[in-house]
């Protein structure tokens, strides 16, 4: 089959590599009909994530149609069609039930084992890791299920702790803070300040439900916030870069006995101000996507409560994948917020 | 009447003031009958909390007789024996429900107003500051929850989240992470590992309950725990010292998906690992107490699950200010914890 | 001033009564500027509540113009226009925090006490239970926050723990089945099932939001929900109604670990079949409005996702209160949902 | 091998069956090395669970060795002593996380599936259905974690939401009444009442750790509890007997706003005071262990929090099926708790 191989820093091929094969009794082999690209996938090929070695199939999302099982898997069979979520979860360790799988699951395709950007794909532990397709669903409909909806509902909105009327702060407007911004809205927020450095990211963000933006380019987000609340802050501040920067902003934003979740993927340590933050019951949290919350997104997209096709800006086929990195890369000049590459497109 | 007043950095005097009277409806006039003396009161005459000026009364803890009450008095009258609580609460602001008074309240005793090392005190929305004491509770059963235990309950244990067989590593053994092991126990925790310098100190956390000590002078706390824990990590990590290196310690003990509950004061901001934390699950809290639980620690000390006697090891009379900051100031030589300073005594 | 004041089974009097006077610290009289009638003053007026003996002015919904406050209270003052809740709240008992006063609070007015069917009415623990008008907002949008609004949404939507994704089933479209429907959305649900006898109400179901409508004396909710949900049942359910054969149904229509929220107000047992329900993991709630959402929807009507002046259907002067109860009271054939009485109307 | 074998009401024989063999990939052998009597089967033996036919093998709780596992089993091996817990749980449905498998598990063995009364049992989805026994314990020490301990604390103790501080009542001092008394007491309550009509009971009550006992055939228990709660009633009620009297005596005796747990098996349906109840903001929930806690009391019980040893009073070997029965039955008589039936003894 095809697929696509990092070769060291800079460098990836659309090559022939043998099929995958099932290895362990709870794994399945799915084609791939869809799949995406993360910005995960670009640090890697920058080289940033030295952990992902020569040889490897990129990719963590696909929506696909199961070719085969291994004995030990009873909740899918050959043909159905299903979302093939970025985590994978034994679903037998002890920490499982409490949303972080530490039973050789966990992010791994892609990054420790092959990934999704191919022909097809074994999905270890595929009981837990894989589900249904809604009846009905178009693969677009769904795929953005696959990572950046239940990360930015997960690890942003329900660690956050939003609730009906709160004043929720989400600090950079990327594709997953537009997905924060997305689920947030689930919950009836108050109001939702989008606050990023881009006009056009900000514009973004006021179509998918932010009713305030703020470009900290030119305005001072902590004082935007400050006169909408009384001078206490936002009820729940969402970090969506990965900087420092970013991260100190979204603790300067929280009202006493607020809440921030960190969402953004970070590559060096922020700075915690504990002589002012001690005394004002802050609640911080981190947290990698789980998928807990993905057979619940997935009911809300049947239902027409989100809409993750919204985030869907350019169209390739399977074996475009340098167009398509490309042109995700490039996001700034060609406005692509996610990419999707179709199996026969 | 007297009190102990304080005269600028280094200075304080046991003196004639006035004594204090009713000036808001929600006023209760409490006559000080045990006292006692905080680590705070040492930051404040070093001159370390200068909203503290000359000529405040210090102390924020005690128990008493109501002398007199407001006309918006409606829970306490005069003669009863009641706590005074370090925090003062409105009870009608928004946040006070949440456990956070935003309304006026907070720490204000012996900070922003008079204080409680006196032989009266004026106590603001005396309602919802101030508790019945318990039938038959002598002044030195109760008096310890005034502050150190609802501090190390609230802040520590309760937003820790400690469960029955967790594993729950405090760091810091002084009197507050004491309070912490005490009330920790009360959820049962498989493990309490206390961690600290001096070796004294751990004898006294070993007294009151933790199973395992660390001199983290002479032992790694981190390969001490993952030891324990398979690799993993504390389930539940407090901090009740105020360094960022304790911080930065505490929050490396965690396991993934763990909790670290800050108690400490700090005076400088720390370093929070994002580049490593980012993927962890870990939540992070931080606060003041604000006594929400100060009426079930009431009920816990009348059925005997906690003895907040149990910190006192000096007593002196209430004009005997010099001598018990002195003994509490020299803690490491004189064995103190808690000192207590009683009228007639 | 004038007052509507009862005199046993049937009777009641539009007449002159002693303006109320302060009589405690903490109370405040309130100018009535817009009040409503409540389906308890008609079981009032039945003679069904004896407690509620001749000569008591009735009501327990207002929006008013504070005239004079007691020393004890500091949040509102002469001037403020607020929203009188049916929830009179002392803030100081150790209930109050968990939503339930013990402390002489609870449901007092045009019950216990005078209420606010009349030009004036006295109002106790003014402090918290009173609250603020938003900038710029009409009686009639806000009238509605005194009991219908926090009733349904604290004892229906938060008790039943609605998530988003879920499926709701709403027994009963009176107003306050209605006003679970409104407030249910704002956790966005998949679905919701509202079930009614009467076709005018499933009608009004569904402008309030219910996306799927039941006439239980035609279909069977239970095979409706079921092929719904695969044969599971709701999520949630919430009673509306307050007779035992709606209790009976809400628990039939839950789901094996759903949660059944009862609103009702109920005047017989029902019986709980816990030969099947005992295995089925089922959470049955019941409670009376404490008013702790209170401030939570005032932000939700302001930024507009909810609208409370929705369930206005006919409009009086406060003198009328002759034919709106006769309008109210035949809502069947007026198709009344709430009526507002207004001051100078 | 040799099983015990149900033949229909009151008919049960040690007889010679087929030795069971794995049957999906899923599936564990395992080897009884222990097992116990549950009160179930007592019921079924008398005919009240028709679901039980002629041929079952009965019984559901075991320690066991593992014999051989299927190609889907990865968390055990063969030779691995493990506990089988009474509650077979698919971890792949989405309901698990929730604690309530719907996906083909919940309590089948010895009721569905054949049981652990035998030399061997079939374990299904073993993974999640069985668990490594800690180093160094004896089958007697964890044994009562296959149904009576997970039970009780689930069921009684966590759905009951026992707090530290709170007023506990326990409806029934049989075995799982004690086992919520064990577990009620990791939570730290002021007070335990206990509640049965049999003095001997009760005394058994106060050594698992009731402080306070009612034999409600000499002393009315609402009486009691009124006056220890200055007329409120229990923050949490356990019901651990299962007829219709000794639930409504459950509901009686909870405060406004407490909670009331069932953990008893019902045969009819119970009366529930809506007329009462409606207005008092409780909680009533019903349920079957799901062993979500097993994990957990594992760890406790190697900590020695709890000593699940303290429940067994006879000893007898795997082929004294007849004998151990009749202790079990005429508990009453031989003062049984639980019988332990071991191989080899």
């Amino acid at each position: 089959m095809k697929a696509l191989v990092y070769h060291g820093p800079g460098v990836k091929a659309w090559e022939d590599v043998p099929k995958p094969e099932i290895t362990n009794g709870k794994d399945a082999i799915v084609r791939v009909d869809a799949t995406t690209i993360c910005g995960t996938d670009l640090h890697i090929l920058k080289g940033d994530v030295p952990a992902v070695t020569d040889g490897r199939i990129l990719g963590h999302e696909a929506v696909g149609t199961v070719e085969e099982v291994g004995d030990g898997v009873s909740t899918v069979k050959a043909g159905d069609r299903v979302l093939v979520s970025c985590i994978t979860v034994c679903g037998t360790c002890r920490f499982c039930r409490d949303g972080q799988c530490l039973g050789g699951g966990g992010w791994i395709l892609g990054y420790k084992i092959d990934g999704t950007q191919a022909e097809y794909v074994r999905v270890p532990f595929a009981d837990t890791s894989t589900y249904p397709m809604p009846d009905g669903a178009a693969d677009e409909d769904i795929l953005m299920l696959a990572d950046i909806l239940p990360t930015a509902y997960e690890v942003g909105v329900l660690n956050g702790g939003v609730q009906p009327g709160d004043v929720v702060a989400i600090v950079g407007s990327g594709p997953v803070g537009l997905a924060a911004i997305m689920s947030a809205r689930l919950f009836s927020p108050s109001h939702i300040i989008a606050i990023d450095l881009a006009d056009s990211r900000l514009e973004a963000a006021r179509q998918f439900g932010a009713d305030i933006t703020v470009n900290n380019g030119r305005q001072d987000p902590l004082e935007v916030i400050r006169s909408l609340t009384g001078g206490l802050g936002a009820d729940v501040t969402i970090e969506a870069v990965g900087v420092p920067a970013t991260f100190e902003l979204a603790v300067a934003l929280s009202r006493p006995g607020g809440r921030i979740a960190n969402i953004g993927v970070h590559g060096e340590p922020a700075t915690l101000h504990l002589e002012e933050q001690w005394i004002r019951n802050i609640t911080i949290t981190t947290g990698l996507v789980d998928a807990y919350a993905t057979a619940t997104l997935l009911r809300l997209a049947a239902s027409h409560h989100v809409d993750p096709s919204r985030f869907i800006t350019h169209h390739f086929a399977l074996d475009e994948f340098d167009q398509a990195y490309d042109v995700f890369t490039r996001a700034a000049d060609t406005g692509a917020l996610k990419v999707v590459l179709r199996r026969g497109a």
